[in-house]
């Protein structure tokens, strides 16, 4: 492994990894999942609440901290662990999902996009150099390169041109991280970079190489779950991953599914991170064994039972569905953490129960009698 | 003491009291605060950081209860403890406060209160015996008689017939609370009395003769904190509260800021109720043991200092007055959970920091000592 060895492997199942990352603020268990924690908290929980359902490292999103409070505002405050309580590891992503996101109001050059600000429409520019000191400044442990992610389905042409730019944009990266580390180290943050390539074999091909032969302390895989099937998905992280080193954490971007995790470990991905658990909580659905449970319905206003009865978590062992529908009925803010620390709690059990699996041997036999309970959406 | 002597008093500090309170769920010590439950949860905290605040009793509305879910759904459920999760004392209003606050849309008669639900316009009726037939349907501990509460100011002919009705009303609400006893007492609920008055006090003076009369498990002093100055709060409290027997709970509902829990401490009052910490919290204002703090303000943008610098609560162990106040800002739910807990917490410091001093006959001390510190808005 390069001079930034922070991945160790403890055993393998098949594809399938069991390891440890460890960084600045601590170590995580891998597979990992990572609650995503846009403005800085996991939305609708405190760092307690996380710590309780076994979280061990939270995503958060430079677009928007960069907007408000601002990344000057953070690095004041001793950088995101300081700031937000969460003594523990953390990842920022660069923003470029976000501000690609922003088709209408963002304009990409080979230099960067310049877009304009969701909350007051002012206008800002990120090159890969400007992404890298607002994520110094905002310091996360785990920083990403500023990619360009095309949206699906897109031609070859188009993701062609943003494989090159993403590689173009990758070597900017390396060299303002450097500089930066080279100024004040203190501080062991760790680049990963991100591959593209759409649906094309080709240039997930080409793009891999790339990134790959930029050493950087983690590679990721970008541009998926972005509309395409399950079956491409599964395609194309299946080519893709044997590209990337063994030796360094693998992360699959913005996945998603418990049934995608599963498969995705299956080809040895080591991190993940989405909205789904907690978005969805938010808007009356929770995670559970049997499959997504449309807690809000009306079918569940006399039902006692908890939201998943093989689950021991404490909102589990506490309170009724015909509760948690109610508190949605009434928009009870209660409401929302009780279901958001389920469903954060399910996803990061589905990690404990895949990591011990994995370490048994038996990662197979545990996805299918998972999947066997789970009826998918 | 009655029949049901529920209240068990350990010392007195001049007219300061301290004692306790044992009811189907449990004992809570007094003098108590309960925090608002309008829905059934306190909003923005789980029954998990109630109990972390030392919360012992939660005060619920019959008037949202039955609007949503119903009371027959709670019922259903086994009653507001189970249905809530919150397995420890609790205490119901009537409701009266609620439909007397929905001026235009009800109709006030002996019979009752016609009113127009506030969610879909729907049309009720609340009669003292369906009022107590709700709260019983609910099951909390502690229940209250139907009273009419005034607003304030109100002019003497509109407050003595107020005090004529809530004597009715309180007649009926006692023989129907019997009959459903005699049905079936397995749930063990307690029904305190009200005395209004407005700021009369020959008023007030009839109300509580009337009340006591009709010897209730306990007394509420209702009608106040609703505009009148603090020293015409403390005005009329010195004077009701004289006439309400020692050696049962006493009650004044709707109270208040913590100089008007520690003025009316002194005066021999037990439990207290109020949304202010939970309220203010969600709109940007806690508590604090140097006065209210308004965390949304801007000068808070690079504090790193903690809420309350006094204060041993997780969120002032944790979190800085820089973080709550960008949560506020972002509209996010977790600042919401953070902000109330503290302030939820600040008052049940209180209540524990008044029982100390009562037990170490110091409470004059220990008012003059808060107040000192304490900037009043």
């Amino acid at each position: 492994m390069g001079k930034n060895a922070i991945c160790s492997l403890k055993c393998a199942d098949g594809s399938a990894r069991r390891g440890e990352i460890t960084v600045a603020h601590g170590t995580f268990q891998t597979p990992a999942f990572m609650p995503v924690g846009t403005a800085g908290p996991v939305k609708a929980l405190t760092c307690e609440q996380l710590e309780e359902c076994g979280v061990e490292i939270v995503l958060s999103n430079s677009y928007h901290l960069y907007l408000r409070p601002g990344h000057d505002v953070i690095k004041n405050q001793g950088g995101l662990a300081a700031f937000t309580g969460w003594n523990k590891p953390t990842l920022t992503d660069s923003g470029g999902y976000q501000v690609f996101s922003l088709k209408d109001i963002s304009k990409v050059s080979d230099d960067g996009v310049e877009f304009q600000s969701h909350i007051d429409g002012s206008r800002h520019l990120f090159t890969p150099e400007r992404v890298m000191d607002i994520q110094r400044a905002i310091g996360a442990d785990i920083i990403m390169i500023f990619d360009q992610c095309v949206a699906y389905p897109a031609d070859e042409q188009t993701a062609a041109e943003a494989v090159h730019r993403t590689y173009e944009w990758a070597r900017r990266c390396q060299c303002r991280f450097a500089e930066l580390a080279a100024l004040d180290n203190a501080i062991g943050q760790h680049l990963f970079g991100i591959v593209q390539g759409s649906t094309y074999k080709n240039l997930r091909s080409q793009s891999a190489e790339q990134i790959v032969a930029l050493d950087f302390d983690g590679n990721a895989i970008g541009g998926l779950s972005v509309g395409e099937s399950k079956a491409e998905m599964e395609d194309i992280l299946a080519h893709t991953i044997e590209l990337l080193p063994a030796d360094k954490p693998r992360y699959l971007m913005g996945v998603g599914y418990p049934e995608d995790i599963l498969m995705a470990v299956s080809y040895g991905v080591d991190m993940f991170d989405c909205v789904l658990p907690t978005r969805n909580a938010r808007t009356g659905m929770v995670f559970t064994s049997t499959g997504p449970l449309v807690y809000r319905n009306a079918e569940f206003a006399n039902d006692s039972r908890p939201l998943d009865e093989s689950c021991d978590c404490a909102v589990c062992r506490r309170y009724s569905r015909a509760y948690l529908r109610h508190l949605f009925n009434q928009s009870e803010i209660t409401g929302l953490i009780l279901a958001t620390y389920h469903s954060v709690w399910f996803y990061q059990q589905l990690m404990r129960d895949i990591r011990q699996a994995i370490e048994e041997r038996r990662f197979e036999d545990f996805r299918r009698e998972f999947l066997s309970r789970y009826q998918q959406v």
